[in-house]
């Protein structure tokens, strides 16, 4: 198992008004002073495991082999949804099982997974509310300063741990049929579809829109026009020169991108 | 008195668009370079102390004892109030004195104060306008260096440290009548009434609307539902299943709530 | 040249939600796992160079010297256009060649700059499409680690780097007319002209409104009421009483202020 970076990322829906995830720093600091705390997002929109799942599979590749990923989205504190730890990739991951570690785990396998259920790593007297602060805080400062997943649960089947049921790129004639899963802070639309479909594609559509350049580089589409490019992220994006292809559009998350062929 | 932990955490109604965080941070590791900052919040409404009183109150436990808390919300430079430092229950803060330290202070007691009158602690030729970055950023490193509150500032009496005048909960007929004192990022309605209280409740009202569900935790409330639930805090507080309470009440601050007993 | 501060600072458009911040931190911790980092600001306005240009401006000068900041906004990723290091006052900067650099250069002089051409300090095969993740994280890390200008890029003339045409104070009879360059997360305006001339002014004029308090705090301008200051950045600065002056006058950036003068 990978030795530990000394990092742990924050990946949650908390907002960054409250002071949630300064108290949870405050944990960890607590727990482990050295370690190094990077926020991944605090904006993922509340209880939108989808969008968290996105963004957390987005970013963790970037850090160092051996950091600890928090990730916290619509916790369901209280039901019986188990607190989850999973390795992927040399990385550890701690969160509830609720298919945020479905875009992570969709492009490599998982390793290892256990349910955290260990109290003797938590806060004393956990609250039914506040499980990032009381439970996956003191779990990440624990797994950082050295415990191994078998110290801070047991481990259960991977094949047990519940995963998002994601849309699915569709043929139609001489189409394929993607989805935009993720629209970003500049309004450009992420679709399913891998970018590198581009090189097949006559002309994309997107509603009664057809995107008429397929560009190399943002500076390739001309200002406020459309264009389709195989983004950093791997996936096929439309986006907009210097302009929010969302706006543009009117698009949303779940709307159908048609890419025909030939 | 505590040594230090070596983290200062921030509290600013600052925003952080504008890079005024990003230049007391610049301060602070000019003068501490090995210093952890950790963000609070910098979303404190604009001139809103009352909030950012709560704020500070609910996250700064969380950090080892021995961290420094700068805090600054509408700290009225060039007035006749004072820059002060106090300590609680181990925690050093750095504030003016127009009641930021409210509700730290509501549950513990003030173990010392001073007011910050020494110059040679600030940096040089400070602004009349912005005195997180002139006298706060580097007291804030300063103490965490090791400096004293007697070198940094001049002890005050503990009582003179101004304080809010906060709402009461009320007792009417066989009711508590509590007040909205703080709304959090998902539409939560945390109230000035203990959370022990909903051990007792009969029913709970806001304005016309009858709180059915009594929680011990979010995931017992049904979406789109409200309920009522001793919070993380400690407060009783109204929330609804996977979406806000707020926006469903029409909610804002200083709204009473009506508890039930019996 | 300047030894390392130990500190990388980030100055971007690229919002806080989506996670493209927590990427760049990656590649700088896997590359540094020493480096502290700080964000100067992720929200200036997309694709608003000016706006970056002057929130640089305004915070770099509060981190030691031999800080490296990386700035990018609208990086233009595909177009000829250069990504540049440069040195001013012993600090370092990374930044697209667009202008960010405008008001750090305005007040002192670049001692050096280069263009990044060095591939070898890059990420492996850098997108077209995140040169912020591909390029300026890994260098600023390998600058932070002790690289020389000479070794992450070639040396250009400084005369070459692109500048804004800003706007310049003009004189009408006994006026000076300044323009508004910014405007705060307050609603504080911010001007082109210099604080000193404050000392020099009859009355001043926003639109049809006389500014009639000029004032050397923010608390001596009354509740509401509208105020000239000469601010902590030093240019004189229109705001009001725990108000916002932007929503009272309606103002916007490029909106003239006039300062009559005798």
């Amino acid at each position: 198992m990978a030795t530990r970076s000394g990092i742990i990322t924050l990946t949650t829906d908390f907002g960054t008004v409250d002071g949630f995830v300064g108290t949870v720093k405050g944990v960890i600091l607590s727990l482990a002073p050295k370690a190094t705390i990077a926020d991944i997002s605090h904006e993922v929109p509340a209880f939108d495991v989808l969008s968290g799942a996105w963004i957390l599979a987005a970013s963790f590749r970037y850090f160092p082999a051996g950091t600890v990923h928090v990730a916290v989205v619509d916790p369901q504190v209280g039901s019986q949804q188990r607190r989850i730890a999973a390795v992927v990739d040399s990385h550890y991951f701690l969160l509830p099982d609720n298919g945020l570690l479905t875009l992570v785990a969709k492009r490599q396998e998982i390793e290892r997974a256990c349910v955290l259920n260990k109290p003797q790593y938590w806060l004393k007297d956990p609250s039914s509310t506040f499980h990032a602060r009381d439970i996956f805080a003191p779990c990440a400062a624990h797994l950082l300063n050295g415990a191994t997943l078998d110290e801070i649960g047991s481990e259960i089947a991977k094949e047990s741990l519940f995963m998002l049921d994601l849309a699915r790129v569709k043929i139609e004639g001489d189409s394929m049929i993607g989805t935009i899963v993720y629209i970003d802070h500049f309004g450009n639309l992420i679709t399913n579809v891998d970018g590198k479909a581009l090189s097949l594609a006559r002309r994309i559509m997107v509603r009664e829109h057809e995107i008429c350049t397929l560009a190399s580089s943002y500076s390739e589409i001309g200002q406020g026009k459309l264009g389709a490019i195989a983004a950093s992220h791997g996936n096929l994006e439309i986006a907009a020169g210097q302009a929010s292809a969302a706006a543009i559009l009117n698009a949303k998350v779940g709307m159908p991108v048609r890419i025909e062929i030939g």
